[in-house]
């Protein structure tokens, strides 16, 4: 099994970071060829340009996307790390995606319609939020999230989104409480990839 | 009338361009003062970095958000003009929000909950897709654009988003119908802004 990991957060000691050592011991654990990309750590560019786009049209991919598009050709599971910025990602993880996730890679379109390219792969999204559940649940803020990610981003390309868990309240939480969460992460990489 | 229009398209040739200039000379003519921030042309850097909180949490803001600050402070009514990418905003305008809608600018926390300080102030939100509508609206992907951006992020800060108005399919259609769209927006803001 290879797993990537794409982690987009600004804090090496935040809890993001946490999860992303959770999820690289776990998957090591379990026999898993594990990658990271730390997206801040790698100072990832994540701005699409006017230039990228014409790269793209003459089939000459810039090099630090290719490398990207690499390490995802490779993985069976993307993992996604990323706390939530205003009902959405942080512009880090955002504009990886609008620049690596590109036409002719990612998807492409035909005659009847858009075409995910990146059928097989599955994802699992862990995504943390700083407001806590049941006021996130009241205004219905989840759902969208999940569409634009699972629906509108991973499906369109194909990739079969498993788990999008949400660790809600974040700072407002016991240090108890964060590392229960962690241990239900644990159990959730556990039971998705069980010992054969 | 204080009108700031905050443009995020990597393209001076694109539709986006056309609609941000099509506001700019009606705002114009209707009186308004018209100031605009082209992200791409300014070259922001959208990365919120660990350092940018140690900096609000200091009081100490940085230059370039300050200047944004300045702007929005000023502004009556806000213009966002961006395309749709992957059922969300560019990263260019994601990290604008990230950065400039700053904890202490834009919203405090409270004993009561979070509030909106910019009270008062009013969005008019221009997005234009690719995808014509009946396949967005077939998926139900437009509301939770609406969402993610008119309540999770604009009403959060206090804003009170009067239109998002999205323009669908732009690359699939006629010449004719994207000029119908301009006009359509020049109806827009005349019956937004009334003459007096």
């Amino acid at each position: 099994m290879k797993s990537l990991i794409i982690y987009a957060h600004p804090n090496t000691k935040s809890f993001n970071a946490a999860i992303k050592e959770t999820l690289v011991n776990e998957l090591t654990i379990l026999g898993h060829e594990v990658r990271v990309r730390d997206l801040y750590e790698m100072d990832f560019n994540p701005i699409l340009h006017a230039d990228d786009f014409t790269q793209f049209f003459q089939n000459q991919i810039p090099e630090d996307i290719k490398n990207e598009q690499n390490h995802i050709e490779w993985a069976d599971t993307l993992f996604f790390v990323y706390p939530t910025w205003w009902i959405n990602m942080p512009a880090m993880l955002k504009g990886y995606i609008d620049r690596v996730f590109s036409n002719g890679f990612a998807f492409r379109y035909t005659e009847q319609g858009a075409e995910g390219l990146l059928k097989g792969k599955k994802a699992i999204v862990i995504q943390t939020t700083g407001t806590p559940e049941h006021i996130l649940s009241a205004s219905n803020l989840i759902s969208p999230m999940e569409i634009a990610m699972d629906i509108g981003t991973l499906a369109f390309c194909g990739i079969d989104t498993i788990e999008h868990r949400f660790f809600t309240g974040v700072p407002v939480i016991s240090n108890e409480e964060r590392q229960s969460m962690l241990e239900e992460l644990k159990h959730l990489v556990k039971n998705r990839f069980p010992a054969s």
